[in-house]
C-alpha cells in the first residue's frame, strides 16, 4: 500500500476484534508486552509468545528461559515470573514467554502487515516505528478476560498522542476516547485499571509503577517469525 | 435498603446491560436525556418516552406535542424536532418524545427503584439526587446503535464526580475511566463523539454546544409512571 494521505490515520480497538492490514500495535500493558519490551531491551536477542503456560513448556528448547505467571506469579518450573523488573536475569538468552490476554490480541493481529507491541515504557519509538510505514495503524487493546483495560486504552491514548505528532489523524471515537484519557498522569490511571488493582493485591504494586514509566526506552518488539505455534518478536530498530 | 457505608457506590455501564436495583441515571446526552430535561425545565409538566415514532404517534393524545427525529432531524407530521433548544415551544403542554438508544437504555433500566436521565445541564443536581437514596448508583450509558459513547461515559464521569462529593466512591474499571475522562473540556469531547459529528454533519452543531453546558440548571426528569408502553418522566425535585 502507499502512503496516501487519508492512510495516516490510526484507530483504537478496546477489544482484539476484526481484521488487521496494514500496522498492528498489540497492547497489553500490564504486563505482558511492558515486560516483552523490557526483556529485549535488556539483551533477550529473541522472545517466543505462547498462549500458555503448557504451551511455553513445549516449546522451550535447551537453554532457553521460561518466563510465565499465574495469578500475578511465577508458576512451579518456571525460571522467571512476568515481571519487567526480572529481565535482566535474561539477558544473552532467548525467552519463552506465556502470556494469556496478550498473545489472544497477538493471535488476533496477526494478519497485519507489520506486528508491534506496544507499551508506555517505549511509546514514543512504538509510534515511530508504526509510522515509518506510512499507513493506517491499529491499536489493538489485549483487555482483561474479554473485558476492555482501562490501562490499554490509556496506553494507546500516550501512544496516538505521539502518532498526531507524525501527522496521523484519530479515526473513530475510540480514539479521541484514548486520546482523552491520556491527558490524565500515567501511575494514577494505571493503579486504578482492574490489572493493577490485581497486581497490587498480590503485592506486586511495584511492577505497576514500572509498567507506567512513559518514555524510558527505545525498544520496540517487532514480529519476525513464528516458531512451532509461537510467535517471534524481535528487537525493532528504525 | 439502608445506606450502609459500602453501598455508597457508583458503576459506570458503557452500554445498557445488566439488572439494576437501587437507582439508575440513563445518560443519552446528544440529545435525548438532555432535551427531555430542558422539556421539564422548560415547563413541561410531564414527558412520555416512547420507543420509537410510530409508538410515539400512537401515544400522543389531543392536545399533546409530538416530538422525535430522524436523522437528526424532524420527521414530518411531527410538531418538533428531538432539539434542546425547541423546547420553550412545549411550555405547559405535555409532550411525547421519541427516542431510539435513549428509550433502549431506559426500557434496560426498568427494573431500577429509582429511574433519572442524566444531563450535563443538571449533572449536579442529578447526582444530588441519585445521592438523596443512599444506595448503590448505576450510570447507564444508552451509546449508539450498541456501540458504547465517547459523549455518554465522559457525562457518567462528570455525574461521577459529583458523586464523589457526597461520599461515593468509584466501583470497577468503567467507573475510574469515566471520573479521567471527565478530566476533559465538555465541548471538545462531545465534538470529538460520533453522536456529536454527526448532529454536526447535519448542520445541528449548536445543539451539541448546548448538550456540552454543565451544570446550567437544576431539572431532573425522574420516572415517575407508565402510559400504554410509554415512560413518564417528570420533574424531580430534591
Amino acid at each position: 500500500m502507499g502512503a496516501r494521505a487519508e492512510d495516516r490515520v490510526f484507530r483504537v480497538h478496546p477489544l482484539p476484534q476484526g481484521v488487521y492490514e496494514g500496522v498492528a500495535v498489540v497492547i497489553d500493558v500490564i504486563r505482558a508486552t511492558t515486560t516483552a519490551a523490557a526483556f529485549l531491551e535488556a539483551g533477550v536477542p529473541a522472545l517466543v509468545l505462547a498462549a500458555d503456560l503448557g504451551q511455553a513448556q513445549a516449546l522451550r528448547r535447551p537453554g532457553e528461559v521460561l518466563a510465565g505467571e499465574r495469578g500475578g506469579l511465577r508458576p512451579e518450573g518456571f525460571d522467571l515470573g512476568n515481571s519487567p523488573r526480572e529481565a535482566g536475569l535474561a539477558r544473552g538468552r532467548t525467552v519463552v514467554m506465556a502470556t494469556t490476554n496478550g498473545t489472544r490480541a497477538v493471535h488476533a493481529a496477526r494478519t497485519a502487515r507489520v506486528l508491534l507491541l506496544g507499551s508506555l515504557n517505549s511509546a514514543r519509538k512504538t509510534a515511530e516505528m508504526a509510522a515509518l510505514w506510512g499507513e493506517g495503524v491499529d491499536l489493538v487493546c489485549a483487555g482483561k478476560e474479554g473485558a476492555p483495560g482501562l490501562d490499554d486504552l490509556y496506553t494507546a491514548g500516550v501512544i496516538g498522542q505521539r502518532l498526531l505528532a507524525w501527522g496521523f489523524r484519530p479515526q473513530g471515537e475510540m480514539a479521541h476516547l484514548a486520546l482523552f484519557l491520556a491527558q490524565n498522569p500515567p501511575l494514577a490511571v494505571l493503579r486504578s485499571s482492574a490489572a493493577g488493582q490485581a497486581l497490587e493485591g498480590v503485592g506486586l504494586g511495584e511492577d505497576v509503577e514500572v509498567c507506567a514509566r512513559v518514555d524510558v526506552h527505545e525498544t520496540v518488539p517487532v514480529r519476525t517469525g513464528y516458531r512451532d505455534g509461537g510467535v517471534v518478536f524481535g528487537r525493532g530498530r528504525c
